[in-house]
Order: structure tokens, then C-alpha cells, then sequence
């Protein structure tokens, strides 16, 4: 197994890495951001192996980005919240999304990130392009762009 | 050897992790970011294995993120600079370094990020929080913040 850690790396960016750098997990950060909270929504959106998936949101859950709560009792089932430090992670995320649709997306954004309020976008500075307030996780909605019609 | 690529994501983060997400990928950018563009200065400066190293660099050349320039002839030497494409990863890497400040520097940030024009810093939105000036990666420099200075 390889390892997660950068050794002798004093560095933000390196702790960073070591908790969200392991494939799969920025995408299940994505489905949680979306509101894909349940294990099998976000299985059937990334159909990733079931152990994958297990030992990813472990790992989250140990780092203090997401929290299982129970929504059934039986059988026993959880979805995974955000925690506060885990809603810190949407910049992250966002201009990820921002550098693909600028640079990997011919056939345009998949999906528009807009402000609820006023249907702007983000700019580079995760600013609302379009009344110039400050965007965050809780104040954008998302719609289907023309890069997903283009391959529906 | 592990896939690259996340089959299925129609998604513009799932595609800038297909070409950052590899294990010390966002650390070299890093170091080419720091002024750090030769082979043996990222060597020496990350400690990974030369084949990883050369492996990474190719695909970033590949990627059209980084380019490659010669720098001496007899024996032929090469340093790697960030191409636009690569510059505009700069906010990716921002936000994980401030996240990392954020969330798991204990002991401070190991280095400070300031504005050049005014020693002020990035706020959240990646804007100088003395001035006011968005801030880019031309426009600002590094110093060593306590986080270093604790482990040292």
C-alpha cells in the first residue's frame, strides 16, 4: 500500500495532501458537497469499490472533515456530513473546478456553480461575478452545463 | 500500477485530479512555484526516488502544465517551467496551503505568503487583506513563518 504521508515535508500544502491526496477522495468530498451524504449514492455516483469507499470515509471521519450520523436504525444506516473543517475544504475544491472548465472542458463547463441569491457565477476569487458577493458552500447551487448534455 | 484516470466523471475536478492528483505531483508544482525548476534542486527538496521524479515531470509536460528548457549544453541540463495552464493552478494550491495553515499548523504556518507590493496576506477569496489588491502568483513572495522555525 503506498504510503499517505510526505515525510520531512514542514509544509501546509503536504498536510493537506496527506489527508485529502488519496485517490477517490476529493470525489467523495464532492458527492458530500452535493448532498450525496449516503454510502450507496455516493458508490452508485463513483462506482468505486464498496472497500474503497469504507476505508476513504474512514479516513475522513479520523481527520475531523466528516461525521456518520444515523438516519435508520434497522438496519443500521449513516450518512456523512460535512464538519466545519470539512465545509472549509469548498475553496479547495471550487478552484479545481474552475481550472478544469477553463482548461479540460472543450465542450464547456459540465456543470454552472451559481450564486442561490442572483444566479452569478464565480470569478477566480470565488466573488460573485455578477453582484460581487463572497461565495461559499452554503450560498451556491448548481445546474447542469452544456459539457453534460454534450455526452448525455 | 493505479489507474490515472476516474472512468465515468463527466466533472471538471475529476479531471484536473486525473492530471494532479498523482502522489507528489502538487508538491513538485509546488517547488517549480518556489523558483525551485531543476531536476536535482526538486530532488533534493522533496526526497523521492529519480524515476518517480522524471515520471511525474513527463506527465506534466504531457499535460501541458509544465515545460521544459534546456539551461546547459555539455552535459545537457533542463529546468521546467510552469506554463499559463500551469500558473493558473496557483489558486488550487493557495487553498490548500491555506487550509493547512488553518486546520493543522499547530505550531503557525511554516511559511507566510505576502503581497509583495505591501507585506499583506491572502485572505480566504485570495485577495491581499491589507490593500485590498487580488493577489496572483506573480505577485507575491514567501518568507519563513513559526511553523518552520518550530521544527528546525
Amino acid at each position: 500500500m503506498l504510503s499517505r504521508t510526505y515525510e520531512g515535508q514542514v509544509c501546509s500544502v503536504a498536510r493537506t495532501l496527506e489527508l485529502i491526496g488519496e485517490r477517490w477522495t476529493v470525489l467523495i468530498l464532492r458527492e458530500v458537497f452535493r448532498g450525496n451524504r449516503r454510502f450507496d449514492q455516493m458508490q452508485g455516483a463513483l462506482g468505486i469499490a464498496r472497500n474503497v469507499l469504507t476505508a476513504r470515509l474512514e479516513h475522513l471521519q479520523e481527520a475531523g472533515i466528516l461525521e456518520r450520523r444515523r438516519y435508520q436504525e434497522r438496519p443500521a444506516r449513516y450518512e456523512y456530513m460535512l464538519t466545519e473543517k470539512g465545509i472549509d475544504l469548498w475553496p479547495v475544491l471550487m478552484q479545481m473546478l474552475i481550472w478544469g472548465d477553463k482548461h479540460l472542458a472543450e465542450g464547456g463547463p459540465p456543470v454552472y456553480v451559481e450564486h442561490r441569491d442572483c444566479g452569478g457565477q464565480p470569478d477566480e476569487h470565488l466573488i460573485c461575478d455578477r453582484c460581487g458577493e463572497p461565495l461559499h458552500a452554503r450560498n451556491v447551487t448548481r445546474r447542469p452545463g452544456p459539457g453534460l448534455k454534450a455526452v448525455a
